[in-house]
């Protein structure tokens, strides 16, 4: 990965501020022919977008995704496709909400990316955040939105799997369910709870962490690019470059460390289709870098917005001790809107390596060999 | 990350299989004029190298590196340096046991990568696992050596603290202890345990496995390159590249998700340096994927080692059902010697993005400002 | 160089067809705190703008470039900055001529992208050439415009040499001559020359090609990454992806097959600044790929503007056999338009070279050495 | 390119120095099953070896390669193959004949890469030309030999074209003729020419100067990345790259800069086979940076060896004047054993966009369209 840039055939590259004139993505690589309007894109970003419950912030952004280049009308059926030339996006920032800076312009709020920033570049955007801000999901978003017509097949879903220290169970998980809740969370059980817990995080000027997870089904077997463009490797670097996450797991992640060599084996036998049927998949289907074939499973931990109405002891740019605290609006929970995110992350890795597999191997799949 | 390479201005490019005449490396993009000799890459692969306790496999290697260019002798100074062009460095494979791989030919083990390789690339060098062994991880620590003397006093160290659902007690931590047991495990009463705990372990022909947690200090800030060149971002590719790894986290990691943010805030105070001087590290030294200046804290979760003593059900390669067994040499907690692994990726991250921030911003730091 | 991008810690992505809503770019990796405005981009975007003259096509565009992002304003000075986060730039489509494309849907140009977009592609805008059109050259351009203040006291100027068959005289070298006829000519006498000549080539409906000189001054030496990333190595890619451009040559270029050692030698002496001084410059101030401190000179060759009126044979996209005539607007000569967009491919190679160099090495310069 | 490596999907990375140990190369990404042995490759490496005529450096050097990781052996067939894993190379150096350095060790010679390795690295290795050196081009040609066969059908071949000032009589051109002369010559009479001339030159201790030209057929239509990944602009980027040269050309290349639009448009008919049948191929077999499915047509010019018996002027390391001469073995004319150096660049980027084009596009080729 380059500085804003991230995939090899399929490359996305992002720009652009908070508070500036307007944010875009260039999705480099895209194979041709492929119907794309910008309703498809607008889909998905509506589904990240903010302001939609109280439990997100109430910053009121379209989100009006223009498409800019790479694709073109066919005439005789009259569908806009790609045309494997670089697609530009772009979102007008409409709601720069002109305010007083005067409190966090100098001062750095603990968690935020504010001194880092400083001590890194001597200069920084501290409207609403700047680059490091959430905002610049949003193109993430965009390019998923894309990345998901790539594969055939390929189905991406996301999930709050744990909100605080409170877990969902699983027994009760039903993806039709994520649609219902303002939380992506596939436990209806779970979803009630957490509206009357976030309320109260909420009320006191708080925040709470959350761990997401991403399915993918329809994942063919054999990609990934042992040893160091494995599967796996990449998903763990695009989720992890998400704000605000802290940890990435596949398939049994952590609990792995407490698995015996027999407890963690995912046994095989031969499905009615005569490819292999794993009989569990603790290892998140990937194998040594590579896909199985198996659904695709990761999970990431978001920690909790560092946004808070708390003074907090700090330090200002000019190398002076002080406090601070933040104003404005701000998400109890970042983890919530990080679910249509960590989708499109995981649907551009994939699709990503879908072509990268293409081109090393080709279209054929050498497997089950001739005796 | 393109397929066998890592790193961008610190670059690192490994070749070889288990079982074939040698493996190697190529390390590009090193400054000039580092001093380097094989004895500062043999220490550290020395600790890497199996066969040195009864709780790692039995295969006995000399993993004796050679350096093959990349560094010439200053005549009046008679110190070995780097010039700047590639170092190539070597190891022979001398302990390719001669035996009957009949078992494991055509049968697939579950959680090796023996039916990915497959079904990606139709064929594979199925001795001693091929390109998908552990053994390629000796090249990671020996670019880590190098790695190591770039980022003047980077300090990269870890430790063992978790094995199967045992975790250290983390009140005891000494890192002298470290070098005193086979664990590589900072807890002296832990390291005993797991003495006793691995045995039974390895008795049963079981295996387990294990947390390893990688401290990196005198890290300068400023290092990471925002938003998708994020130091945590290519440290959670660096190290879910390693065999066996299924999870990574930074700092707090998941335990983020369950904290508020008053909790998970590192508030700052001025050091007597003058430098910001952070109350706690939750962030794992990294906010908004830069480096603050405190330790880098990365976890990671290793599976147990597939190679167990038991039967497994499985397919093989012509599409057919049976069953396989692993026999020989193995490691009951290949979470062991990931440690001294773990350690140079970590290093090769951070002297990368070293070099590319000297790269884009200068030598001088900007911080704090002049007011 | 990946499809659309090119650098490596300067990176330069752009977008864009000729006549969609708007071509765009984005440079990444620029270093912090460089005042940057629109109208330092303005300036250079000026001096390729199409219709300035009879000599260059008539499209009028005005070519207003803004800049999205990557910059901030400094309260305290007034002076606006990069910031080093990636700086988006957008120039909009506003001569986007409606016209019937009937003729060149469906046929393919001799010496146009036409057949080659769709035997890649299957799809493509034919509209004013789309994606292969010379338009996207303006954001080449703009990016020159930044890499121009990366390095200090480099300058990066470029002259049309030679138009058809006739080349200048070098002794009536004016750099201040190219700035005042339409051809970027340094020789005021063959300037008077080519504008007859150009006259005739256009009542003709005919086209012709050029070749173009880029100099750069005040470039350090030890710019380079031998032996694939060497500077001229870096500096032919640049300049060959320009479109129209056949030829590639750096100081003495093809004539230097023609010379002996002993005539191509540059010697050195010592000059009043205790640094090199070359007696000649037949290496183009590259040696081993790596920059020497004198004048990098790189050479092009543009080739005639395919687009004429007069009829030729061709195919269609249905496999049939046809003639093709271009009509509409054209440059007769696209190589005059070429020199500002070669000054800027070089500046930016340079800027990139600049920034990998004080990444792997630092920013003191270790020559000449202590004895 | 990042600084020894080149390419994107078939990615070749080389390191050693010419009187180090060992020279080696890793080929990543190259498709699996493709048979592949040593002698494969040593056939390649034969033809440009040294000392095989009394025109090129006596240096001794069997050349001998060895495969080290990346292929295996089929049991059934016995037929050694690719594994899509990294292939690792490496040639023994064993004519490093110790000698007295003395005069190079810290003189800068004109031409060569001597000064501005110190002034970039502050150090080098300068037995014979150390890095620089181009022995480093057998690892090119080692490389060369593996893409050579990963596109079905491209025939890569080169020829020298112009020793000094003499072209070839292109008329006479045969391209069995090459095989049979010690200057790659496809004219016979110029060959003969070129013998009495060379002997010349190198009895006067001086060198010249060559333009050498590779032809490539068999190159499908639709290979290259436009803009910037253009398939003549990484060939350029790939030739340049190469020891001495000093200018690539396309085509028609510099001439075409004296061509009409009506000259230099190459007209397109149907062949016999439904396929575009080109008129001419003043392009040289590309067009937009896509090939065309015409034989791709590169030439480029090398620079006289820098080496000569005859004193120059120059400095030395410590920033004093003095003069200097190159002892020892050298090539009159280095252009010579460029030839299947030249070959195997082009082959290895045809290779590469081969692989790029098939993941972006696919395996089938969309054109004709159906109307």
């Amino acid at each position: 990965m380059s500085h804003n840039s991230f995939g090899h055939l399929f490359r996305v590259t992002t720009f652009g501020e908070s508070h500036g004139p307007a944010i875009g993505c260039v999705v480099d690589g895209c194979p041709p022919r492929i119907p794309l309007t910008e309703a498809d894109i607008q889909r998905d970003l509506d589904r990240r977008r903010p302001g939609q419950s109280r439990y997100t912030t109430q910053r009121q952004e379209p989100d009006q995704v223009r498409i800019l280049s790479g694709v073109f009308t066919d005439e005789k059926t009259g569908v806009q496709m790609t045309t494997g030339t670089p697609i530009g996006l772009l979102i007008e920032n409409v709601d720069q909400r002109s305010k007083d800076y005067g409190d966090i312009k100098n001062k750095y709020r603990p968690g935020h990316a504010d001194y880092t920033y400083d001590v890194k570049y001597g200069i920084r955007d501290y409207r609403g955040g700047g680059r490091a801000s959430a905002r610049e999901t949003a193109m993430r978003v965009a390019a998923g939105a894309i990345a998901r017509k790539i594969v055939p097949g390929l189905v991406v879903r996301g999930a709050l799997v744990q909100m605080g220290p409170h877990k969902i169970d699983r027994s009760r998980w039903d993806w039709e369910e994520v649609g219902r809740n303002p939380f992506f969370c596939p436990d209806a059980e779970a979803a009630a709870f957490f509206a009357d817990y976030l309320d109260g995080i909420r009320k006191k000027g708080s925040s709470i962490g959350a761990v997401i997870e991403i399915v993918a089904e329809g994942v063919p077997p054999g990609l990934g690019a042992p040893v160091y463009g494995k599967l796996d490797s990449d998903l763990a670097a695009a989720l992890m470059s998400i704000n605000a996450v802290k940890g990435v797991e596949i398939g049994a992640g952590f609990e792995a460390a407490a698995l015996t060599g027999e407890e963690n084996a995912d046994e095989m036998r031969l499905g009615n289709d005569g490819k292999p049927l794993f009989l569990s998949n603790h290892a998140g289907g990937i194998v040594g870098g590579i896909s199985t074939g198996q659904a695709v499973i990761a999970r990431f931990a978001v920690k909790p917005t560092s946004s808070i109405l708390q003074p907090r002891l700090s330090v200002d740019r000019f190398g002076g001790e002080t406090e601070v605290m933040t104003r404005g609006r701000h998400d109890p929970c970042v983890g919530i809107r990080a679910v249509p995110v960590g989708e499109a992350m995981v649907a551009c890795v994939i699709a990503d390596h879908y072509l990268r597999h293409r081109g090393q191997v080709g279209e054929t799949t050498p497997w089950p060999m001739q005796d």
